[in-house]
């Protein structure tokens, strides 16, 4: 889940640049970009009053932005600088309750398209290598 | 998916008092509880910055809170006051681009449970009946 | 959920007709069409030692193939004969332990669309209205 | 994805006979287990006439019923001999067409449980990395 040799169509500074003008509640939320690869994001949120739930956890609608942002970033990792690109399905599991602390969402593209992407995202606490979620989905990818 | 004859299990009142106590952010957020039923409860979003991405449209993990929260007093409107129910798991589809408008969700309970409860959540516009979004999904009730 | 005042772009016998030439595993594995509306198919799956399972109940894959069914079946009542269409995702949940009868399966479109539609299936024993699974899946509509 | 270290807790040739003793129609639909190891499992199904779709390729259905097999084998390398597990929730994605030939289904949890365990399956040809499908799902393992 790592960087792999091909280098990304979107550099790492290039995606954060284009979440903050295009999406400033990303980085306001608490969220960042940790690592780019082709076909391949790792985006991370920190713990906050804004993303906790009852129970001292994270919230699942936090874990779903996660999952989203971090498929978003693989996406374009492979398709260049397309914000308009969309989710369109997401289905996501919620496997533990993780403890109050900065959740990492690793993304990886299964199938590289054109018209629709498709992919898979492991969210985890920072310092804990066991699932707390885990998502699939597609984003479709406007064509100019 | 109005509220049905059998009053729900958690009056408006007592949900709304839940939320306030055990998730401010949803409140602070822009959500709004609108109805409840016996298995069934509709929720608001309002449209806002915060709501908003690029495009001129809500963004899907502000739907993907819709449905979370529609889902969630439905499910209480059959068990009642359990703060600490769980999303076990939730598929959305995003079928439309939703204009930058309020947005209900409107959940029903498929399958009640005393340990999963499973329903549906339509989401549309206000002032539109075409669905823009579509999600399903599984609580998990914990048992004393 | 059955047929609506608009007349579907496929008729019913021209619907059995292609499933008998494209697919004729669908009636030797016991499957049959129930209705045809705009927008909304109904299939009917018979209880034989094929379908069942373990436990005295229906097997899963049969539920998921009668789900896929009746959506293939929804989506051409909207788009006419195109019998390459083709699933694109689906989702499944099981509700209940269904028994060893007929099923339904009765799919309706939430959202129709040239390239992409996407629908909802309802599986109940054909005596029983209580839904024992609930399906939702996006079909792929090749382009002439 | 191969066997690892620690053995699974029901040998290969237990679930094989598992599975001809409770599912008759496995075999006699062509599926065979390949491999299995904690939480893993790798099923194959032949292509046939009965497998085959319009267009020369595999059918949904039978893609469902391969994901779906893995998995049960998957679950059951780490809970044992427990034939009335049951899928609670399948979701399925059609990546690519394949091709008439075998498919391999490979199976891992990710989120073992006494209750509920979850996993994903990768679905490819048997002479092609390139994955045609991808599932992931939840299983319901009946408590003594």
């Amino acid at each position: 889940m790592t960087s792999q040799e091909r280098p990304p169509a979107l550099a790492i500074a290039d995606f954060i640049h284009l979440l903050d003008e295009h999406m400033p509640q990303v980085r306001a939320g608490g969220f960042s970009v940790v690592d780019m690869g082709w076909g391949s994001c790792t985006m991370r949120v920190a713990a906050s009053e804004r993303t906790s739930r009852a129970g001292g956890t994270i919230s699942g609608p936090t874990m779903f932005a996660l999952a989203d942002l971090a498929l978003y970033g693989a996406v374009l990792s492979q398709v260049g600088n397309v914000p308009l690109a969309v989710t369109s399905d997401m289905n996501i599991h919620f496997l533990r309750k993780p403890p109050l602390r900065p959740l990492l969402g690793e993304a990886r593209i299964l199938k590289p398209g054109k018209r629709l992407a498709y992919g898979e995202v492991l969210i985890r606490s920072e310092d804990d290598p066991v699932p707390v979620a885990h998502a699939t989905g597609t984003y479709a990818i406007p064509v100019g």
